[in-house]
């Protein structure tokens, strides 16, 4: 097995996408249409919006998706049936995608990607979609959160050790899209064309007779890069005396020490001691990079209490989502032959949106983020949006400069409009959250953005949700 | 990129590997000798042991390292020398590689897995190390913890779409390998021979005219898998009789219902309400199958309620380790050049154990585990253990019956041995859970398992630190 598992696009899915498959197509449902919207209910870390992330992935697996000979095989072995194996063999994914740009600021309930044809091929591909974007979007937001909490200092991802296996290539290329300076991951660099960084571990520094020849042997061979990790046997007393030795040492050939690296201990008090200690060397230019069990509220704190760090190594904690490792998105039917549909829920709040839908964004008078609408794919940019689930509050928006949010990145299986990469998508993203007001993107209780649904799709969803119930008090 | 990124070893790793590996090449330390150990401090999910898996994987994965010439190619964009990048595309790994077997139950501080070769290829493999080990060791623990909770009710992963990416396909491995009965993740069936599962999602409800119509064509075309998803629009009064009249029907039809889902609401109410009318209508063959969020806690709960729930599907939470989303394990050099050496840290508790290391279990006389001793490899198996940090603290273990947890898995780069699969690693990782005493498996304060060091382990480390101070006194 040396394949990439997402390019077995129609084996990388849950079983029972293709129980169903088989189900439509033993009852001749294969060339009936439908709709599905991908959209999330939550926002990860107790924030107000989500980083969308995964599109450009996501599109290079759907453009190679299909089953292999081997399986198919192996789908005959759980019991799948000839005449549905041979349809399989001679799939083609053909449908249409549209939806936000990857890099996009995103919010609960709104369709993020729209995904319209066949009954089958619209189906299949539900844990494929999910699996990509749920977890680029969750880390690309974790990134943007870590980014925000650095104000103005580079950010690298050091992460993939503790990453979740394999997941950690997607991690660092969804860290970058999130306002990430680069990455340790040397495959997510090759694959996504990622800057890539890294300094030296403990072990280089044992491998040596004593820490000041290691130091010495690591700037001989990386001048230009070089930066000396402190703590391996005594922060203080032992790496800072040993850095000062040898930058001046590389002072005298004419190069310049790039930094120190501080990985355990209180960070805050080690950079002040270590930063008063090099300045009073004739060492300010050089660097302070800390890292150790980082995140957005750690690198608050320590720029709070003004601890002199100019770069931060973040890891497990964001590359795995630590304090909310899944968004919750989900994959929902909304149309079928033409018919809107919905799910109902026991909670109210649950209950999803009937019909192709269209989003619109609309910005204030100072060309902020003001709120976004979900309506009608037929309908024009709402006048008025109403609260998801309290029909009585509504708010005039016609007076506001709206965006249409959904583009077509895929039309019949094939990729269409541009796909951007990881640096676009980064750069998109720094633009956009910076016209998502402040109080979006406050740490403790953040104010929520306002998304809104047109009357006319509140309209359908109480027609839909009422014709339901009739049936079932005749039932 | 059509390949599986793991089997690009030799880059995927953090970048500084690669740069230590350049000095210790251009150093002339290619020829030296190193061991590093793989262990972790701390214990996920509040519990008291973790489940070892991975090492299927990580063999699978070294047994074909190395590096392409368009690895070669890209790290020399990232100014890697031409001498170096020459070494690299020769490189064999020819490490030896010994430790516990998968699905064996190991504790913090012990040494699960020691690489003992070259200090190049020993060294570059840390980030592949941790992140195969880490993430399904961490994935195995938590499934047997759930499965543990079920208390004999079977349990199926269900997590592929909220999983991290590509980590999914380890973490259904891994579920298994900590008792799982099974996943929805059709590529790790294929991959790893696991027994995969699945029902139907709300759209095959949403997709015919009625729901009792979608559930007589899911029994027509699935009799012998048939289990219904009986809350799409009303669980109780939609779902439910529904249910009933197709069970009837195939009851007709000399054929048999499996099993409904209840995926929302209230799972101790409505599972209640349905075992009592499902057995009113003479159907207590049919089986309950409950989801939604579910973890151990909440598993415990609706089993400590009396819930008549027959099996339990498990996503997000299983998958992502959902509470304690990354195991911390660590890889770290233990002896150089036949020296044993550590890592002093801040805090004592986490200066490394020097040297090459073996690991004993001891049994007590009900034959269940009592402890484990790390000592020198060169020792015989202790009869007395210390307290790793506290050196007055100590217990004799003359009196226990012992095993060796080491066994060499890797010579020379070469798997020797066998090496277990995922079905033989859940049975060995069942077999040893059953000898682990209740005490170590309870959820809320778990007892900590004893793990002791041997006095010549503990007077080595005393004595490297001593060497070390006075090196920075005079310093």
């Amino acid at each position: 097995m040396r394949e990439n598992p997402l390019h077995r696009g129609g084996i990388y899915t849950d079983l029972y996408e293709l129980t169903m498959a088989q189900g439509y197509f033993l009852s001749g449902k294969t060339s009936e249409r439908a709709s599905f919207d991908y959209f999330f209910r939550k926002n990860p870390f107790g924030g107000s919006y989500v980083v969308f992330a995964g599109l450009q992935d996501l599109m290079d697996v759907l453009g190679d998706f299909g089953f292999r000979d081997e399986d198919v095989d192996y789908l005959k072995t759980l019991g799948f049936q000839d005449t549905f194996l041979d349809y399989l063999k001679d799939f083609e994914f053909k449908a249409t995608i549209s939806g936000m740009r990857e890099g996009e600021i995103v919010f609960p309930l709104e369709p993020i990607l729209k995904v319209q044809g066949g009954l089958i091929e619209t189906q299949i591909i539900e844990t494929l979609v999910l699996n990509i974007l749920n977890f680029q979007s969750l880390i690309a937001t974790k990134a943007a959160r870590i980014k925000q909490a650095a104000d103005g200092r580079s950010v690298v991802d050091f992460g993939l050790r503790r990453a979740q296996g394999l997941g950690g290539v997607f991690a660092s290329k969804a860290a970058v899209i999130g306002g990430l300076a680069a990455t340790s991951n040397v495959f997510a660099g090759y694959k996504y064309g990622l800057d890539v960084a890294g300094t030296q571990a403990h072990s280089w520094i044992q491998c040596f007779d004593d820490e000041l020849t290691a130091f010495r042997k690591f700037a001989e061979y990386f001048p230009d890069r070089c930066i000396l990790l402190i703590d391996t046997y005594d922060s203080l007393k032992g790496g800072l005396p040993n850095v000062i030795t040898v930058a001046h040492e590389m002072e005298e050939r004419g190069q310049r020490l790039v930094g120190i690296r501080i990985d355990s201990g209180d960070l805050a008090y080690l950079s002040k001691h270590a930063r008063t200690t090099l300045d009073e060397a004739g060492l300010d230019y050089v660097k302070i990079f800390a890292s150790n069990q980082l995140d957005e509220h750690l690198i608050n704190s320590l720029i709070d209490q003004g601890a002199p760090i100019d770069a931060f190594g973040v890891g497990t904690n964001l590359v795995t989502g630590q304090d909310s490792p899944a968004l919750d998105g989900v994959y929902k039917l909304a149309v079928h032959e033409g018919a809107p549909c919905l799910k109902i829920s026991e909670n109210y709040t649950k209950t999803t949106l009937p019909g192709a839908k269209r989003v619109d964004r609309y910005f204030d008078d100072d060309g902020m983020f003001y709120a976004d609408a979900v309506s009608l794919e037929t309908e024009d940019t709402p006048e008025k949006i109403c609260h998801p689930f309290y029909p009585g509050e509504q708010s005039d928006v016609a007076m506001y400069r709206s965006e249409s949010l959904h583009h077509v990145v895929m039309e019949a299986g094939r990729v269409v409009g541009t796909l951007t990469d990881a640096r676009e998508s980064a750069a998109y993203a720094r633009e956009r959250l910076a016209l998502l007001p402040e109080e979006h993107k406050r740490f403790v209780n953040p104010h929520i953005f306002k998304v809104g649904i047109s009357k006319k799709l509140m309209d359908l969803r109480t027609n839909i949700l009422q014709d339901l119930k009739k049936h079932y008090k005749k039932g």
